[in-house]
């Protein structure tokens, strides 16, 4: 049976501008794949309700299942659990077991539960809490939309609750040769590989640094057995790698 | 008058698997901003000819700008070149002028300029060349598409042979202030202030390490004087900081 698809939808201006580099996408990335859950495809927009929206409503519609990121704190800028919400067309309001957690979060730290923080109780009718064990405000699964925190520790504590209620597939094993020769040279018996074992994934990676050239050869798939022959081949093709 | 757009298409398996963390979209989100055009976009797919070219004809059609990365070497997962050409429904083989090029560097390396280098020199009709000093195959301007290589210094000098021939707009200027307080606590006035300072963009990114907590508030506009009134008005709100 094939692997369950994925797709991340990172949220926020951050990003776009250049003024931070994203980690969250590489870490879930890495996540997925030892799940066997296949991550086809990433987007980042910025805070801005109708690109939200648009991005929720086309990935859930063609993936398994949409993992997101960002907007879901207390500031004026973290839309994200309307946009969803509105995607699902769900209503949402103040949902009292998040109400609760979080009033008996502050009271524990000594500070205000105000206004702003009860926004974070703001949930989508119909959605499962996404249990946050850093900072207590939590995420939620509302159809296959998975919405997280945006700063990655506690993204990454997100990932740890909602994955294991997941199903996934048979995870993809890879392997990788480094072969110093440019790619033109080994595209020809690189080709004839992939043609011969067409049901495994061989992807070529260039690189070029401090004069040095060649190309990363991986070769994934979910058999064991056959990612191992392939990889005997690969080797022989390219003895002196 | 409205800064133009633009939109990053990231391509290969390579990302999305998590084996490498993508750099292209992080330096061009740079490059962009100080030259005022707003990247409002990025999507990663897969060396897939159908998602590229989806995301192609999606991004092309939204936003002024659209600069891809990755799939444009001569190997068989690069199909880069094929799919925007089948996005716009242009024809595609191999140029002379790009084949030219092709042929007096191979020679000069002592190199066989083989089949599969030859592929380099497959540029859809109607394309502009995009200048490659650092490994020399070209990328290509098809429409509003700047399509380039995914070896990072290759993608960095391409976007230097590129940006210059664009239409810029006012470079965005961004000033920021970090506060160690939860955003919770400094969520009302920053929303008041935000809404008083309409014309700029207020985004609040938290931050959780080692048990510090707090949000770096970045204002930006292409204003100074605004960018500046705002700021002063968010150091007066928060004088601890």
């Amino acid at each position: 049976m094939a692997n369950p698809t994925a797709a991340m939808l990172v949220i926020g201006d951050e990003i776009l501008s250049g003024r931070t580099r994203d980690s969250n996408m590489h870490y879930l990335a890495q996540q997925l794949t030892k799940q066997g859950i296949d991550l086809r495809e990433a987007r980042m927009v910025s805070d801005d309700q109708a690109a939200i929206v648009a991005a929720v409503k086309a990935l859930s519609a063609t993936f398994d299942h949409v993992f997101t990121s960002g907007g879901i704190g207390p500031t004026h800028d973290d839309i994200t659990a309307d946009a969803v919400a509105a995607a699902f067309g769900a209503s949402i309001g103040v949902r009292q077991d998040a109400y609760d957690l979080l009033a008996a979060h502050y009271e524990r730290q000594g500070s205000e539960f105000n206004e702003a923080r009860q926004r974070m109780a703001r949930i989508p009718e119909g959605a499962t809490l996404i249990d946050n064990p850093v900072s207590i405000a939590p995420g939620f699964t509302l159809g296959n939309v998975h919405v997280m925190a945006g700063v990655p520790s506690v993204f990454e504590a997100m990932v740890a609750s909602v994955l294991p209620t997941l199903t996934g597939g048979a995870p993809l094993l890879s392997q990788s040769l480094r072969i110093q020769r440019g790619e033109g040279e080994i595209a020809g018996p690189l080709s004839a590989l992939a043609a011969e074992f067409a049901d495994l994934s061989i992807g070529s990676y260039p690189f070029q640094k401090d004069g040095v050239y060649g190309a990363n050869i991986v070769i994934r798939g979910s058999e064991g057995a056959r990612v191992d022959a392939a990889m005997t081949r690969l080797a022989a093709l390219f003895p002196e790698s």
